[in-house]
């Protein structure tokens, strides 16, 4: 249904998620590159839990915002960027466990891109749900100014 | 207008910032602990950033998140705890420098909270803005179990 | 998957929906009720649109709210009452033309349901996308005080 | 701070609102037209209200998406029209009473504008807040194609 723009997306987006330095810091990894859909899987780790000793709520949004944001990016022309415009997650439960972000492309716009996120544990609990806005930049670079 | 259940919520609240191990990881700190008014600063640092070096979207969520919450939080009872609900933010520009955020009650009821975070950077810019719902666990320990 | 605790719930959801004055008044009708999955259909009427003659966003916003209303009451004991927490919806294309709002359940908490609603004009195209959040009354009547 | 690119903007909206069918069928009036500040009253009906007589959450969200979406066209272009990308909305008390949902402007962008709105019940309850996003659609008509 949702034919890329450029057919060397995978290639564009494994390398637009190497410069997020925010994902090197968390430890989350690109795991499914595909036309309108992207995974993000995060390890567990001590040091991204909150008070209560489960993963911060921030970070959900974190691995779900990036797998969104690049489902959107898959569709878009090789000279373009993209910004998140917004997004809402539920929270649906606590974890204490490896994650995996799940985006795909619900509407692809000439100019904006909406997205659903779903984030589930390794134990296959559903811990979150994002619906997410994005607007594609046309003819601007994907790298720092 | 808002008064806190807990006269000792400002203790309460530093003590539960300092178990989170994610605000360590990303460098937050706790600036303003107020009745139903929190502020959480985060200095500008380049691991902090997406593909285009701004500070990543997910992290300006968690900081706003962190900050709505424990804003509500300084009105509940001290055996209470909470967990976040939902949250929807609007990245208003992006932002290449130390942010603050800005969280507060718009209405503290018996079971639900909704809160309101805004970001800005420390030029003074607006970068995002957050509404936020959070729900009280009341006799709930706010600490791993 | 979503068992009813009411064996009775369609019963109580059309009759709960017979309440609804709002939903006379812009001719909506409950087409589909499912544990856990509810439709509303809205034939279309001039009276119901915007300035430039498509349907009224909030129009689009009542029906999902009202479809993903039901779907989480379905699932909850008879006795219960219910109340919109908050939603958000994504406009994906402009409609001039009758709609269907489907709700289903993400998941049915104690106190909180989240559910997520898509809006369809009858040519099929995409119209709108919901998610909401709903506390759950325990208790408390379905009717007028 | 936010200075109108038409400075007929309030001829030009209560000419639109005019059109919007939808605010005659709920008895939806604009009362105040300021840049980047409108206001809608809603007086109470009881056709208006859901199962339990309270006023229905998808009309409280009609009012304040209205209001919210005319304050960001208060600051647009004469010769543009805008739609409405997304909005969010908490119910904060059930309302049987008359409303007024006042709508502001948080950020006016070249393409998106990011909006708020809060809804009041004229016991000075209140009712709702709303973050909402939207589109200007430069060098088109705001009236029926």
């Amino acid at each position: 249904m949702n034919a890329p723009a450029d057919p060397n997306f995978a290639v564009r987006i494994r390398a637009s998620f190497g410069r997020q330095k925010a994902m090197s810091l968390i430890g989350a990894s690109l795991t499914v590159v595909e036309p309108g859909q992207v995974e993000v899987a995060l390890p567990y780790r001590h040091d991204l839990t909150q008070q209560k000793g489960f993963i911060h709520g921030g970070i959900i949004g974190m691995i779900a915002d990036t797998a969104c944001g690049y489902a959107a990016y898959s569709l878009m022309p090789a000279d373009s960027s993209l910004v998140t415009v917004e997004y809402k997650i539920n929270i649906l439960a606590p974890a204490r466990a490896s994650l995996v972000a799940r985006g795909e492309v619900l509407r692809a716009g000439r100019t904006l891109t909406v997205t659903r996120g779903e984030v589930y544990s390794e134990d296959g609990k559903h811990v979150a749900s994002m619906q997410q806005t994005l607007m594609m930049l046309p003819g601007t670079p994907d790298t720092p100014e």
